[in-house]
């Protein structure tokens, strides 16, 4: 590990649980320091003594105490009380051990307006914080009454002139204002006492609702996040990176997640400053090699769901080349796609289930991809070895996909496998693996784009919703370079219920073709299962698009799918569902089409409803 | 059954599923019609032949085909190409046998700005349809390009001049954006084609996604919906009352539930129409009679939670006054409290649970309550009575809790037991129910403050929203006249998964004293499992308010609880949770204090976590 400049704080309302369970969780991740959130102290049976205690045991720090809410007041008397409050919270701090409290901005109706009087006011909490060798961090909420950006906070902290008074700078409330951080230079370094961390997606709403609801662990949102740390370290502050995120998902999942995922965002986000401030000498870790492509997707089966499954891709017009030599898996090609059907995988699904268990991408350098994703947290997986089995360095994805990072040539994984004298013909017109599709866990959205972002080097691309038939669902896409590698990752925007499927919906593999209509033929042909599009989705289409009549005559014969982007046209087909989890997609993508099939989602999900409703043994 | 005034429709794309799921949940809640929403018709394998025979089998009018978006166009090109869609369409409508089409105002960027040459395309395209005996209704979106009101909408409906153009009106649309429906007196009667009717939640976000996501049926958000209608009806419009909600829990819960509901809002709509036009005639459904307080509360218990139950009441200073005559149920009384014990009722739960069964309401006509449940969609219970045994009416609420409408008198439910000789003392001070705390299910709280609402005659109050310690918790109180009957209702803000605890919160029965200090005295002393609270919440507690020393030291005593609102205090205390799904609150309230405990509700969830993780008992 590699000497880290920056000390790694979360504050405890990021994750959760009780107190005891978020304590646990930060430091299982490895976090230097907590921001003690009050209610969290509140609601805990621990005196603020044994919580300093427990904080010790588990090798944390108690970097702040927040928040200390509607200090100032244009009522003498209300003010008065405000400080006896104040002194209060200043002998929990001091039985907690920590020297920083943070004061934002009231929202009182008797905020006091005239900057003079508050920062007057001000002085007089600090002074009485100094007296103590505590300090107050003001902070400027976004909805703050009177003080709503980080330039008034700093006009009252600049007036009150105390020692024991200083800033606390939080991303949210500046950038969700469109603040620019560029004007922090103007600030002197001893005056930023404290920083604070969210990301959040672009959205159109309410600041206060935004700010509750949507932040995001930076990485994973739209913010320009390296930028605004950048600009608060230049004007000289040196206290810890802290986490603050609000977030509806975060806060009803498991808290030892939560703090990993916290964690690689700030692991990204040092990567982020140090690749902008090359000559600070920041510790960089190990970069994230090109992924150049797609080796192979591996599907988990079991006796009953892989003959299923190689009937499928025989029908497919794949061919069984290659048998592993210590283990039940088979490699099937065309083209360059290979899939690999593995019998030996112990996956939490039920029998005759198949599913992705496994991505094979191409790496440039697999050990240096794998030494890039142990330093971003990742779960680098183990592997057991036969003696003329090749290296691979596996992680494992949010979703418990696991990622292996490869090489297809005469040294590479194919090496593990034996000819079986069968060689692929040209098949069906299948050329390769355009992208593949993964249904995340609920709680897992966020967290797996921040994955392959920082672990895999891959770039997230917008969330698009889709109003499915069994609820609205949330997808996007991560890509890496010349779009070489696409997945697609999707989530229920609520967790399902009892009404609605309980897997929303199945994974899927999107094989190319350049010519979709040639090899939806050859695939009819050969009997493979392909999913039936009602004719109104065509007589829709034609009245939208201009197609050529011999093209839409295609779609109809064979329950093709068409949509559009700038560029071009993305046309599909799709399989029935095999193994209850898994279908196969045939693409073509026409004048350089960058999309998913995503607003044809819908139609090939009542589809897929429907057969698996008419097909019994489908359920499994 | 009365007559009914106005026909009752509801657009597929309010309920969940496939539009054969949609038909059948629609066709049993009693709708005369559906509008049909196109992207249903694509995903679906019947064709428009099919679907209206379907239509016509279930007794249900197609009445609407929607939304045909983007019509006009600055494009000469393109509008040509439009009309050649509008005509596929109009297909469409011919083989479903219905003859109105929605065009919503364009959102595209070659959207007409020109209000005559706006109305010119929408005169031409309404000449084609007029041709083949359709119609089109035109409808301002509120975030239309450059129609976004329901004004410009009728601006440009009145340049065309067309017998085959008139308006669609939208509640949301017109609400959302503060329009004031007073002024659809200017429209002619027979320029009104149709109205959509949508309620919302007040909330400060993007009109698109506050539209998307959060509209709600009528009496369940805060628009003023009979108004609205009020100003429709009185313009002359004659056709359906439709319902056009998308909403993201209703999407994704079961249709049939979703229907009922639905169903439900048009007949309290409707009913708060006739009450505002005695004059027009319109049938009433009977009116809810009054609930005046609580006849009791009962709680299913099983052979080992009745004992646990049991020893708590009495600890808690009530007394087993009476055997029910033919049951295993015992009533225990203390001042006007009254809590059965039912030991006979099935409910899906485990060994040692009990929960809330039943409510016991005061009802100055309990037939006159039933009959209107029954008016209200509301599923009368069967009562299975003895001889002795007074007539009971009841309702399952959404949550299936019944609902009892009763009589506490000589003739009255009383009669159904026999006493046990023991009479009530003075106990531990509690004079009644204050109030009953029930969690719902996930998709149901919407439902559920529309049935207490319509079915019931109580007033749903404000969603308050919690940060508990497993995620987000929203919850509203549903009120009598004079606060005689309170309830709140619950819910997880996300469908709980893996990590937060399945059920979030248990059920509560809290009950009411004129001396919380003294009675907490008396519990203590009794033996009662009163929940402990941790000495930070008092801490906390003393630096916020100025209580007096003597009550301070009281709730630091014995665990109390504290909050306020503009009109006093409410002091609190909770026990233990009993048979894994249910506690006791007692209450006092202050200077008419109408709270709820709802700001301390976090620190009470966190100590109950606390002491059924040391009570592995507790956890059944």
């Amino acid at each position: 590990m590699s000497a880290e400049p920056f000390r790694r704080s979360v504050a405890t309302v990021c994750l959760s649980g009780t107190l005891e369970d978020k304590l646990a969780a930060a430091s299982a991740a490895g976090f230097h320091g907590i921001e003690v959130f009050e209610p969290d102290l509140v609601a805990s049976p621990w005196s603020p003594a044994e919580l300093a205690a427990r904080c010790a045991d588990l090798g944390l720090s108690i970097d702040l105490y927040q928040p200390f809410r509607d200090l100032d007041s244009t009522d003498p008397a209300r003010f008065a009380r405000n400080l006896r409050r104040a002194e209060a919270k200043f002998d929990v701090m001091a039985a907690l051990g920590t020297d920083t409290v943070l004061v934002c901005s009231s929202v009182a109706p008797d905020a006091v307006d005239d900057p003079d009087l508050l920062a007057e006011q001000l002085a007089t909490a600090a002074a009485r914080a100094g007296e103590r060798g505590l300090r107050i961090a003001y902070e400027a909420l976004a909805w703050g009454r009177h003080v709503s950006t980080w330039e008034a906070s700093w006009d009252a902290v600049r007036r009150a002139g105390s020692p024991a008074l200083g800033l606390c700078l939080d991303s949210f409330h500046v950038l969700s204002r469109g603040g620019d951080p560029a004007g922090f230079a103007a600030v002197p370094g001893e005056k930023l006492f404290f920083l604070q961390l969210a990301d959040a997606p672009r959205l159109e709403m309410d600041v206060l609702q935004w700010s509750r609801h949507h932040r995001l662990f930076p990485g994973q949102g739209a913010f320009d996040l390296p930028r605004f740390v950048a600009c608060v370290l230049a004007a000289g502050y040196t206290g810890p990176l802290s986490l603050e995120v609000f977030n509806d998902v975060y806060r009803q999942a498991d808290p030892a997640r939560t703090a990993v995922d916290a964690m690689r965002s700030l692991q990204w986000l040092e990567e982020a400053l140090a690749l902008r401030r090359p000559d600070a000498g920041l510790p960089l870790p190990p970069a994230a090699p090109a992924l150049t492509g797609w080796s192979f997707t591996e599907l988990a089966v079991d006796g009953v769901s892989g003959p299923v499954l190689g009937g499928v891709l025989d029908a497919l017009g794949f061919t069984h080349t290659g048998q592993h030599r210590s283990k039940p898996v088979q490699l099937w090609e065309q083209g360059r796609a290979r899939v690999l059907l593995n019998a030996s995988v112990v996956r939490p699904t039920g029998p005759g289930v198949a599913s992705v268990a496994a991505l094979g991408l191409e790496s440039s350098d697999p050990p240096g991809s794998a030494a890039r994703a142990e330093a971003m947290s990742a779960p680098v997986l183990p592997r057991t070895r036969g003696t003329a089995e090749a290296e691979l360095s596996a992680v494992a994805a949010p979703d418990g996909t696991q990622v292996f990072f490869t090489r297809t040539g005469p040294d590479g994984w194919p090496a593990d496998f034996l000819p079986t004298g069968r060689t692929a013909g040209p098949g069906a017109g299948i050329t390769g693996i355009d992208h593949v599709g993964l249904t995340q866990p609920f709680d897992a959205f966020d967290e797996a784009g921040l994955f392959y972002r920082a672990v895999l080097g891959l770039d997230p691309q917008e969330v698009t919703e889709l109003a499915a038939p069994f609820g609205l669902v949330r997808t996007r896409a991560v890509t890496g370079p010349d779009r070489a590698v696409r997945l697609t990752l999707s989530v229920s925007a609520l967790r399902r219920g009892g009404w609605a499927p309980g897997v929303p919906e199945p994974q899927y593999v999107a094989l190319a073709t350049d010519h979709l209509v040639a090899t939806a033929r050859a695939l009819r042909a050969a009997g493979a299962p392909l999913l039936p599009i009602p004719a109104n989705y065509a007589d829709d289409l034609e009245a939208r698009h201009d197609l050529p009549a011999d093209l839409l005559a295609a779609i109809r014969e064979h329950g093709l799918m068409y949509e559009e982007d700038a560029r071009g046209g993305y046309l599909h087909l799709a399989t029935d569902v095999l193994g209850d989890r898994v279908f196969f997609e045939v693409v073509q993508r026409l004048g350089g089409n960058d999309g998913y099939g995503t607003t044809d989602a819908p139609v090939r999900m009542a589809a897929h409803r429907r057969r698996r409703q008419a097909l019994p043994a489908a359920e499994g």
